[in-house]
């Protein structure tokens, strides 16, 4: 009778194990998908700067759709955590100030990661549009918090929505042309937010005394 | 001999019946495009209610996506057609309110087209993405020539850049929620403009006094 070998056993694969090599997986694609378009993008890259095999990477991810939608919300939830608002006693002014250099040094440090969250990439893709969505909803509820007193809220929401647009595309612009000074933007974009919340007040004042809101 | 029927001769195809029929098709692509999500029209559908076969649809619109382009692009265009400003004899002020509702009425009227031109649709698609781009461009030039003098011209354009995101996230809240009445909205776009304007001309000359720009 011959000697068998027996097969080599697999190391146990604890719970940490698991979630340290999502985590380096989600780390690679971050990188990847921050720095190429998502056709670009190979699997077998991916699978061989993690140093494991394609079928391990597709055990944690089945698709590279999967993958890059898990990418997006990583950059997401790093830009909204990056920008948590300080404690409440610091100043309204000075809470704005820090938030929109807080917002900028993330689009300065992260402009390709960045650019891919704004424009998607698998385009209508429904996931992907959620993803932006929940971070701009994100941003909302956390202004929504420190809305002025007796304001009307649904033209202060829309105001809100729209200097996140304004954010956005300013962003995008300078990630694109880099054409202006970042602390002249980190002005412009606090100036934007104090006037828009200036003119919900007014309109709110107009609309309670019956005016015509002008 | 039996008497041959001559095939009927198919009228003679003018340019002008091309032109009316690619109006006509374009007509019909906009409707169908602006109600439905890209995969849920069918060309079949489209030739449909245009009378004519599919191979015919084919020979205007080789392809499903170049009639999507085609009929995003003619969406773009009326809504820059729509919004042209009146003679610059008209004051600065007034010229904007009447961008502004002319704009918003675009939205109100067209709101699905609107949204498939912000939206895209076929997502990532360099083409789709380009439309959009030029239509924000053709905007952005119109606004530049009436630049006041002496403002810096890199920091106008990234204002009016982000007032134009401004302008496109409130108009697609608009649509989806219409929680404010529109001649609100209208007062806070042309607040915001102005707005933008004076902070820009107010960090052009904290700039050129080489002061730091707060």
């Amino acid at each position: 009778m011959k000697t068998q070998r027996l097969p080599k056993r697999p190391p146990p694969r604890s719970r940490l194990e698991v979630d340290e090599r999502r985590a380096q997986l989600l780390a690679i694609a971050r990188k990847f998908f921050s720095e190429n378009a998502y056709d670009e993008v190979s699997i077998d890259a991916i699978a061989a700067a993690a140093g494991i095999s394609k079928g391990l990477l597709y055990h944690y991810f089945p698709t590279k759709r999967d993958f890059y939608v898990a990418a997006l919300r990583e950059i997401a939830q790093q830009l909204l955590t990056e920008t948590t608002p300080p404690s409440s006693d610091v100043p309204v002014d000075e809470r704005v100030r820090r938030g929109v250099e807080t917002y900028l040094s993330f689009v300065e440090r992260r402009g390709t990661a960045y650019v891919a969250l704004m424009r998607g990439g698998i385009g209508s893709d429904p996931e992907i549009a959620g993803v932006l969505e929940e971070t701009r909803a994100g941003f909302l509820a956390r202004m929504l918090e420190h809305l002025p007193a007796g304001v009307d809220g649904a033209l202060a929401r829309t105001a809100l929505r729209g200097w996140i647009g304004f954010v956005e595309a300013t962003s995008l612009d300078w990630v694109e042309r880099r054409a202006v000074p970042l602390s002249s933007l980190v002005e412009l974009l606090r100036t934007m937010l104090f006037e828009a919340m200036k003119e919900v007040a007014r309109l709110t004042i107009a609309a309670k005394a019956g005016a015509p809101a002008q």
